[in-house]
């Protein structure tokens, strides 16, 4: 297989409500990470697109297709990937192998969502599809409730009194504001940088014990990279960022992982085969982008990620450790919760972030120094999905 | 790039509702497939399933994860492809390139749908959204009338009596309706074999000038392949069918093909990837499990993959060209018409036809003699996403 580089990414500003279609979203994206690297969107083969709610909160199904004819990137293969909050991820994993395999030397990845547009409550009921319509939102456990359960499990096996882990879950949300704050493509830009512990645990509940500052936000908005065989990334950039290891799992209901918990087995499987086909360790990652979708999550994904003993993430987090000049910078962009939530766009917009880092092109104060290998996590539903990238710089 | 074999093949009835779910379904034929190619779950390294409607149908998405661990493939790799009708041939697709790659050995691949668990009306305005959102369905034009007026336009150009054309698209049923009435998987088994032009143009009207048997149903239905490598396969099988050549091309809105149409140019360009790939010509394929949503849509479908002259596939129908013993066997199994459309299946199920053709294992009076070389032909949408794939005989 050959090595794969992304030569180009685009991002819009990750907000609530867009009076712009996905089509004309996901344009802005793509044609952002097309112009950056030195193209034409003749030059791509295809497009490989994630999109989750499109057909609820627009009425678009297919949105790959309408997305292609609109850039230009005419009568290309055009797919979509569902894989819940993975789905660009898978989309990006699927356009590597289309590249790695020899078969195409320049395709588009990415993802759209306006999950903002279909405001919270309606979200958040729609979303719930995407766990197991069998045994879990028919019983009222929609995604909050799910990483409420998983809190009052976590506090329970690792033995840390509830109210101590709330405040070590109130130091990831703060810490995501903090990067948030100044970037300028998050939802939260310029919003939430002087929040508190205290203002964290007073904000209002939404599934006990998780409060508002623990939950991210639904958004509307597009991510898109193009990526390139390395003979072909060579010649279009002088900072090629390679995908040098990838890797995904699922599961199935979450009451068939009871043992596991709150561990998510598919993580593990997931980031081990990254690690191994990367050649690399955790300890080797600089900064990782992972799935914080609520405050809960940031400590579980660290733990199944290497980054941090079990039951010791929050710890990490109150002391630094999570942070840039810390161990391993986990979520500079503000992550889910702060930077926001496309949902089918997520995984693209981590791909985003890591490249940028990586080539020490973000932000003063979020930027992490001489970052050299860079992680990507995203989750899709309670497990359903897992996928994990390396970058590593090629230069 | 690998060669790549289909070693098994599973499929259930096509069907009107059904009283299981999708992952059950799904279950049915994964299994049937798994189990020809004398395989256990555990082998399978990765999962690619075609689902369209099944948020809406039964308020389950990512199904691909739970269909995976419901059948025993934990923790692998699963993902769910949307392209409208053509999802499941856009998911074997990739699963064929993760082999052709050297990435794994043996994955599976597939689709489920229950469309007609949502009655034909709900379905009908539901996968409208699989058109554009902006021009097209807003303005009434669902797919019945897409191809209807595509029928009008196909008369118009090629100068054909309406007519006159209206009695060779019943040509069209007719031969789908003797096949499929043979096929015990077909959702029309045993039904309408005695179909008559009169009693095709007679029946009731479902957008002018299309009939109720110009139309295809929607089905409730799965079927699954497994692909391995070239020296897997030989372990494995006896009668390994090699995928050699595929196409993939997309569209955006059907008004803005309008120099081109009634022809489909994303499956002239799909299609010859395809015979290019294989290193084949249209005249070598003694098989084709083609698109035949509409009776109109055969007759599209078969000029535009070089079978017969444009204006010119009707006479051929008349005259017996496209049935067995013709110039090309179209559509034995009895296509979506008789076998019956599960949407985000359908793919699938032609593949497991072709494979099965070729094989020689198909019930006698719908056997391909000595077919050695198979074309499927997947239409999502009205041009927005076209998958074709070539299929020949390894012994």
């Amino acid at each position: 297989m050959r090595k794969v580089a992304v030569v180009g990414v685009g991002e819009t500003k990750f907000s609530g409500p867009q009076d712009r279609t996905e089509v004309e979203l996901f344009g802005e994206a793509a044609m952002e990470a097309i112009t950056e690297s030195n193209l034409k969107p003749k030059d791509i083969k295809a497009l490989y697109v994630g999109n989750v709610l499109g057909d609820f909160s627009e009425g678009q199904g297919m949105v790959q297709s309408f997305a292609a004819e609109n850039i230009g990137c005419r009568h290309v293969p055009a797919n979509r990937y569902e894989g819940a909050c993975a789905s660009a991820s898978m989309a990006v994993r699927d356009a590597f192998m289309w590249v790695a395999s020899g078969y195409y030397d320049i395709v588009l990845a990415g993802g759209v969502e306006r999950a903002a547009t279909m405001g919270t409550g309606l979200a958040t009921r729609t979303f719930a599809m995407f766990s197991d319509a069998r045994y879990e939102y028919p019983a009222g456990i929609t995604f909050p409730a799910v990483f409420a359960l998983l809190t009052h499990l976590y506090a329970d096996k690792y033995k840390i009194p509830l109210q101590k882990l709330r405040e070590q879950m109130a130091r990831v949300s703060i810490q995501s504001y903090k990067h948030g704050a100044i970037n300028p493509k998050a939802q939260f830009f310029g919003k939430n940088a002087e929040m508190s512990v205290d203002k964290v645990l007073g904000s209002f509940v939404v599934a006990t014990p998780l409060t508002l500052h623990d939950c991210c936000p639904f958004s509307d908005g597009a991510a898109a990279v193009v990526l390139a065989s390395e003979a072909v990334a060579k010649k279009l950039t002088k900072k090629p960022v390679y995908i040098t290891g990838t890797g995904q799992s699922s599961s199935g209901p979450l009451c068939n992982q009871d043992d596991f918990l709150p561990r998510i087995r598919a993580r593990e499987i997931s980031s081990k085969q990254a690690y191994d086909m990367a050649g690399i360790r955790p300890a080797d990652v600089d900064l990782c982008e992972l799935h914080d979708c609520f405050s809960i999550a940031s400590l579980i994904a660290a733990e199944s990620l290497g980054f941090f003993e079990y039951g010791k993430a929050g710890e990490a987090w109150e002391k630094g450790q999570a942070d840039i000049g810390g161990k391993v910078a986990i979520n500079p962009s503000g992550g889910l919760k702060s930077k926001g939530h496309p949902i089918g766009a997520t995984g693209a917009g981590q791909v985003y972030e890591v490249v940028r880092q990586l080539r020490g092109e973000v932000e003063p104060g979020r930027q992490v120094p001489d970052a050299k290998i860079g992680l990507t996590d995203t989750l899709g539903g309670d497990g359903g999905t897992l996928v994990n990238m390396v970058f590593q710089r090629g230069w």
